[in-house]
């Protein structure tokens, strides 16, 4: 069973698509958190962004400053957030990687919309952080995509 | 005067680093949402995500997913955020480009840690998507890094 976003790629669903390369697809988002809203989709169905293909991993990367640019330009905001969930557990809602380009808007016109964002910082412990980083670093060397 | 990340990226304040490419380099958050929380950043210096450098931009997209699966690998958790903030309204701290990869541990370690998401979404205005849609098309078409 292909995923929605397969699906609305496939153009079996309808959206309001505002970008396709040989990688990628950006359409509205039918839910948006603000005007202009934008789903930004790797065509290559994985559920997790390391999952991706090299190939998929830097069409994405050059995709999105220039659709986000795209975004601003034709809402008029100049903040925004790129947001990209993995897992039920971190709010991701459908099974297919996608980055959410949303814009923030200022006080005033659809001020307060765009994503809520809730920090809560902790402090790096001193111990842990030297065999945390060599342990990710180990993971970084020689990870081919 | 150099950002913070680039006097980071230079070494002239230390880091725990864990990944360090041509024009990619991340390290630990030095206060972060949760265990693993780390920076990626490029080492060309621009404020917002659509300024940067299509090589940069690429550069990213293929770190990305690399850095994501040795950090879930170093910590063991399963679900993870990836979130770039663009402009103080959106929450960015430092006017230097990066990516937060912030992993979402399960209830009971460290649950409740990580980001927290407030999320309200509206309904697409189907009158104002085919607009706003154009427009971000036209904004895509041509436009170059």
């Amino acid at each position: 069973m292909s995923s929605i976003f397969t699906r609305i790629i496939q153009r079996e669903i309808p959206s309001h698509e505002v970008y396709r390369d040989d990688y990628v697809v950006a359409f509205l988002d039918i839910a948006p958190l603000s005007r202009g809203h934008v789903l930004v989709v790797p065509i290559e169905e994985r559920e997790y962004l390391h999952e991706l293909s090299e190939a998929s991993a830097r069409a994405l990367g050059s995709a999105l400053p220039r659709i986000a640019r795209a975004v601003m330009g034709a809402t008029g905001a100049t903040a925004y957030n790129v947001l990209q969930n993995n897992g039920s557990a971190a709010h991701q809602a459908v099974p297919h990687v996608h980055f959410h380009i949303i814009p923030k808007p200022a006080a005033g016109a659809g001020g307060g919309s765009g994503l809520g964002i809730h920090w809560q910082p902790t402090q790096l412990n001193a111990h842990d952080a030297a065999t945390l980083a060599d342990g990710i670093r180990a993971g970084c060397v020689g990870a081919d995509s």
